[in-house]
């Protein structure tokens, strides 16, 4: 009663990814069944991998951001259609019930959001992510891609995308409004990219020069490295909105002192160490330190939108199925420019 | 040139406060010369008097809610008259040509503040606050005391009721936001009427049981001990709006559990130590935490106005000069029934 199809998957935290198969589910009166074109690599993909939060099951297969061609819709599904280019995200099912699912912030879901991979559905069974040929998703949980856009350089957005561009949006960023980007990686190069879409002047902090070019060609006005702590002087106080795109921690006083008056820095990194910062750095100004977790789905949907009308993508690597172990090593060294996507056809022919 | 006039103030830090006199100046044009009535007993006059924040300049003469009746008025101020009772808050002076100050919010003044006590004037002069027959302030810095209001209860809204009203106004709370007032001491109690006042559901959080029945009489509709720990199980993810008028540090996890989806804490308070948290306590429910730092002149008078029109006062405290030491102490312990106000008619007449 499943249909069997090929993947990746890694067996334990130290292993490697190896070719399987995974079985997805027949089709329920609300699914969609899609043919995976591509999948991009995650820093969350490698944490779940190699177990740095905590909590994975093995085997797992990672993989939340997801771009393919509908291949077949269960009886009740009518917004999606047999060939249709649709995405998925980081998530595949909630209660749909809850204040949180009805005001479509689905991933604050009360009965806990359904996770696209190391997670369980409602009636036990483990998911599997988008490192695999296809995949089973509730009808609310697929997204329209829309036309004539690249679809690899597209895929990272339905994480790298959402992530950064729902607290930029909740915020109201715009014209006039000043934004620093902290941290030039698979996250903070798709935000200066939208952030300067939005009308902003958009200032990147990065550890050092070496992606100056980059940033400026994604739109920055500004750029500074941060590793002789000298930017945090001369520029503090002169930003209204910071997005923190580091998973790792970073000095907290020296970021929020970069905030002007009624400023507001939100983090959508998750380091696992306490976090640590003097209370004088937010009675000052007034400032604001704020967490954001991906979008639920109307506003994932928006957001693509509005990246297809101002040309947005992602900069990315395309690569094979064998180049993954590889590239999680390079995405950890931050050597990837800026986000790597595996070409999902090249899963399960090199066995 | 100046005016002698009664005060009280402390040699060191570990002084008792003694009789003294200090000096007024001549009125300058814009100068409101006013005879003190009432002043507040802030927690941070104890912090500067005993040089606990540090940077304390002795003899200090604390004092920064005031009450009184104008005396004089300089050539140029049109908006005071004598007769008039007025108020002083935080501060006395600013630049007035930043951003910051054209926006009516004085307290980031990107020249600095000058503080009603132990700060300096632009001249340099040392600035005394309000534990003193007489006061001189620049006149945009003197706020109208409505009509028919109890003075000395009224007194400690001039630091307490601007400091919790601010972030409540700035938030939008109103019916249906639920709202918890950590603490019920000198600022809290005061969030708590007002929140009411507002419309929101108050619930208090104190450590004990001891105040409960006070806190339903100010306006709360539910109010829990925090001891046992149990409430942030109980309660978890309960709150759109927390108002921290904890001077210490308090478990922020803990805290910060309590909001649902974009709820925001509010600290108030300035503990001197590292705070320390944990990321996934702002990532979920995309919660906010801010500071927040009195308010500005505008804020502030339009605070007293819906403190008049709801009749909310302080509830306090009248206290005689030589009682001053006896309720340092009782503030520090948490004895004081909500707010100390010294009766400064007595100030001077003991020696």
């Amino acid at each position: 009663m499943t249909t069997t199809v090929p993947a990746l998957s890694v067996a334990d935290k130290n292993a490697s990814f190896e070719n399987t198969t995974i079985e997805r589910r027949d089709l329920r009166p609300d699914d969609v069944r899609i043919d995976i074109q591509y999948v991009g690599i995650c820093h969350s993909d490698i944490h779940t991998a190699r177990n740095e939060w905590g909590g994975t099951r093995y085997p797992v297969v990672p993989g939340h951001e997801i771009i393919g061609t509908v291949a077949a819709v269960g009886d009740e599904v009518s917004q999606h259609q047999v060939g249709d280019i649709v995405g998925v995200g980081c998530f595949v099912d909630s209660c749909m019930e809850c204040e949180a699912c009805k005001d479509g912030e689905e991933q604050f879901c009360s009965m806990g959001v359904v996770q696209t991979y190391n997670s369980r559905e409602p009636d036990g069974e483990r998911t599997n992510g988008g490192y695999s040929t296809q995949i089973v998703v509730r009808d609310h949980f697929v997204l329209k891609i829309p036309d004539g856009v690249d679809l690899a350089a597209t895929t990272p957005l339905l994480c790298a995308g959402i992530t950064t561009f729902a607290p930029m949006q909740r915020a109201g960023i715009g014209p006039g409004t000043k934004v620093a980007v902290v941290g030039m990686g698979g996250l903070g190069h798709v935000a200066v990219k939208i952030a300067a879409a939005m009308g902003a002047e958009v200032t990147v902090l990065s550890r050092t020069d070496a992606k100056q070019d980059d940033g400026r060609s994604f739109g920055a006005s500004n750029y500074h490295a941060t590793q002789d702590g000298s930017v945090f002087k001369e520029l503090a106080g002169s930003f209204d909105f910071i997005l923190n795109t580091v998973g790792a921690s970073v000095g907290l006083d020296d970021y929020l002192g970069l905030l002007g008056r009624g400023g507001r820095m939100v983090n959508v990194g998750a380091p696992g160490e306490p976090q640590e910062f003097g209370m004088f750095s937010l009675l000052t100004n007034r400032r604001e330190y704020v967490g954001s977790m991906v979008g639920g789905l109307p506003q994932t949907q928006e957001m693509l939108d509005f990246c297809a009308e101002h040309g947005i993508t992602a900069t990315i690597e395309l690569i094979d199925a064998d180049q993954v172990d590889e590239y999680y090593d390079k995405v950890v060294e931050g050597k990837v420019r800026y986000r790597a996507v595996i070409d999902v056809s090249t899963i399960g022919s090199a066995d």
